[in-house]
């Protein structure tokens, strides 16, 4: 598998391979680590091309992740594209949440669970399959703590690429379900998300798998790049422009950094102003090797068994730590963690305040942006954009008991008045 | 009750309520029988406003349901409106799905599923609650068979508007939770949907619920106009033209009702050019009055007990049956019914081909869509839309029998050896 990205209608911007620990470059493929010193890679950006982009070209695209292809590695030729509708999802004020929690300016939902398998993990693939068949793999795999699973099947089904998807076999039946609904190969791992990462790392290497992109290891440079678009939708729906401060969720600590990378592209390619802004990231009380890191004033991050509702940020060895921790960090910002009741309390607050149905990892972050308030460390008479980035739907049974009727009734007006409703 | 909507930047185009039945018509307000005969009421447009609406207007747009405010009876003023970006859902083309149904012609899905709370109800309740805060409502409710109720608690929500639900009982686990999460009153009622209808039209008699907007009784005639966003926004995703063929699910009636309403709209204010269109029903076997009465050839919907998984297709006693015959009858359209298993065979049909996760109801259109073609109804030679109006997620029970892991193995390579898969 060493085909190269060929035929774009438009040059991409994208240039190289860049090592993020040693900075060592190598030509654009299917490769993630570095042969140096085994460091991630991530894709390197002519600068120039960068600058090319202008807010016109973007709004002059389809209401889709894929009006920001000048900026992504992949999906120059709209041919080419995996176009699922993915993207554009709304920013929504909520006022009545900011006003709960105290702020004097505004706060921002970010809501990705209007993504078509309701995560935002179909940013991620919608690059990831696109670069896949590209460089001519010819079967699509992932190791997923659910979301990432839900919507590798669903972008393959769409395509009529087989698929192999690897899971925890614990995981949310909502998750299993509508994984293998779209009838794909479904493999559910006796063991922690960790343990389902490195099987998948080790597959990667076998010949039966040869032609196999998976879209978290061997395409992850490409995958990662996705998330970057939850940065540019922001910046546009504010009218060009960067919010003061963002909380997100932070699993393997990817999507957090990646927001943090949009908005210097955007910077650096003039697209917005240079305004500051500060990044905070969360995490559940069950799995928090980054934020328990942030906490302790150092740069190691310890991996972790995790435990707790919020499945799918269980990743306990994360692979983007140390950048997570390097964006809050230098921008000025904070991280905490939440236990499962806040967790609970956070979807509900989000829920009655903006009606928006969040998953558990929701939960974290609107808990987690109201523990950070309470603490000082968020400042509210700054915007904040808060990301929610998954579905209450796939998570039901975590706030199921706490979400029933207010009653149950005969209906007749004499059951209404029994109940005191009327 | 009786405040009549004041204050719009622009004028309605709506002019008056019309009975569907004898025709007389009443000023615009929260009225919904006719004093006359009892026959329901519908908004009635001044044609000239209509005509007046270009496509260049809606498409100077927002993004949302309300690019066509231009065509419905509230909202023309944008601070008047409730706006959870609902709508411009994506219209997808299924090559795969139509392939294996032996078309030679494009099949379309329009997917509602993307909707804010994920099934069409949204665009009903955008309309019915900004219609009921400018008749001067204070308080939002309705009847519902879930879908209904997930949109209208999420909307009270965001607006900060008290909301009180009637729904069955034994409704699914997940549209209960996604309901009670948003905090308004959720009763749940022992008995049918005819019954919390029933319950609903009385309690709007009496004194302690005047100042509440019923969506689907008191605010009924705006509710209805939401649904003809699926026919505008299909006919605008064509390039504006219409679809030679669509299928569509039917509870009351009234979303199959409105969307050829949409069409005969759009022909008659000169937005698309005037060519025909052929409209199918769909119900399921378990509650099929209105297929019922068409296959008998009769006007008469004789009133059922429902069973079976489409309980939000649950409606024994279908308001607009007559009407949605009607529409199929004119067309030279069709309808039919399928039972349990044929719906679960539909949502998969639809999500191994398409990457759709479909509710039950999406089951109903689906399998109907495939029994219309076998039963030569269809036209297979013709460009053909199907509504998936609801997510899987919100039925999750009703297939994971049939859609568990391919295996569940240990984390090695031995494990997947052994189960085959290397
Ligand atoms: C809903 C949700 N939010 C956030 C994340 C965090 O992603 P990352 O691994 O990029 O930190 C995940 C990862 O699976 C997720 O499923
Ligand atoms: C998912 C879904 N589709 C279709 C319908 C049919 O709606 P109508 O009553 O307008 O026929 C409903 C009604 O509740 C529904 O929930
Ligand atoms: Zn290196
Ligand atoms: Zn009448």
């Amino acid at each position: 598998m060493t085909a190269l990205i060929d035929r774009p209608t438009l040059p991409s911007p994208a240039s190289v391979l860049v090592c993020r620990n040693c900075l060592a470059e190598y030509p654009l493929g299917p490769q993630h680590a570095c042969l140096e010193c085994w460091g991630p890679l991530e894709i390197g950006y002519d600068p120039a091309a960068l600058a090319r982009v202008t807010t016109a070209d973007v709004e002059a695209g389809p209401h889709s992740l894929w009006r920001y292809a000048g900026l992504l590695p992949v999906g120059q030729d709209p041919a080419t594209r995996v176009d699922s509708g993915t993207g554009m999802t709304p920013l929504i004020r909520a006022d009545r949440l900011a006003e709960e929690l105290g702020f004097t300016a505004p706060v921002w939902v970010k809501d990705d669970s209007a993504n078509p398998t309701h995560s935002f993990k179909d940013r991620v693939v919608s690059v990831a399959i696109t670069a896949a068949r590209e460089l001519g793999f010819t079967r699509i795999a992932c190791a997923s703590t659910g979301n990432l699973a839900n919507s590798v099947a669903a972008h393959a089904a769409r395509i009529g690429m087989p698929s192999i998807v690897f899971v925890p076999a614990d995981l949310e039946p909502a998750k299993i379900t509508q994984t293998a609904i779209y009838g794909g190969t479904l493999v559910g791992i006796e063991g922690s998300y960790d343990d389902v990462n490195r099987l998948c790392s080790e597959l990667g290497e076998t010949d039966e798998f040869e032609d196999t992109g998976f879209v978290n290891v061997n395409v992850r440079p490409y995958y990662a790049e996705g998330s970057k678009t939850l940065g540019y939708e922001v910046a546009e729906q504010l009218g060009w422009r960067l919010p003061e401060q963002y909380v997100a969720p932070m699993a393997s600590g990817s999507m957090l950094t990646k927001i943090h990378k949009a908005f210097k592209e955007l910077t650096g390619a003039g697209l917005v102003a240079e305004t500051p802004w500060t990044v905070f990231g969360a995490q559940s009380a069950g799995c928090s090797p980054i934020a328990t890191a942030f906490s302790a004033g150092v740069d190691d991050v310890v991996p972790v068994r995790p435990t707790g509702i919020a499945k799918s940020l269980n990743i306990g060895n994360p692979a983007d730590g140390p950048y997570a921790l390097d964006a809050v960090r230098t921008t000025g910002g904070a991280m905490a963690s939440v236990d499962d009741d806040e967790i609970r309390e956070g979807i509900r607050l989000l829920a009655r305040t903006t009606g928006v149905f969040a998953e558990t990892a929701g939960g974290v972050t609107v808990a987690v942006l109201k523990k950070l308030v309470e603490q000082g460390a968020i400042d509210t008479t700054k915007e904040t954009v808060v990301y929610n980035t998954g579905d209450g739907l796939k998570t039901v049974d975590a706030v199921s008991d706490g979400a029933r009727p207010t009653a149950v009734i005969k209906p007749t007006l004499k059951g209404m008045r029994e109940a005191g409703l009327l």
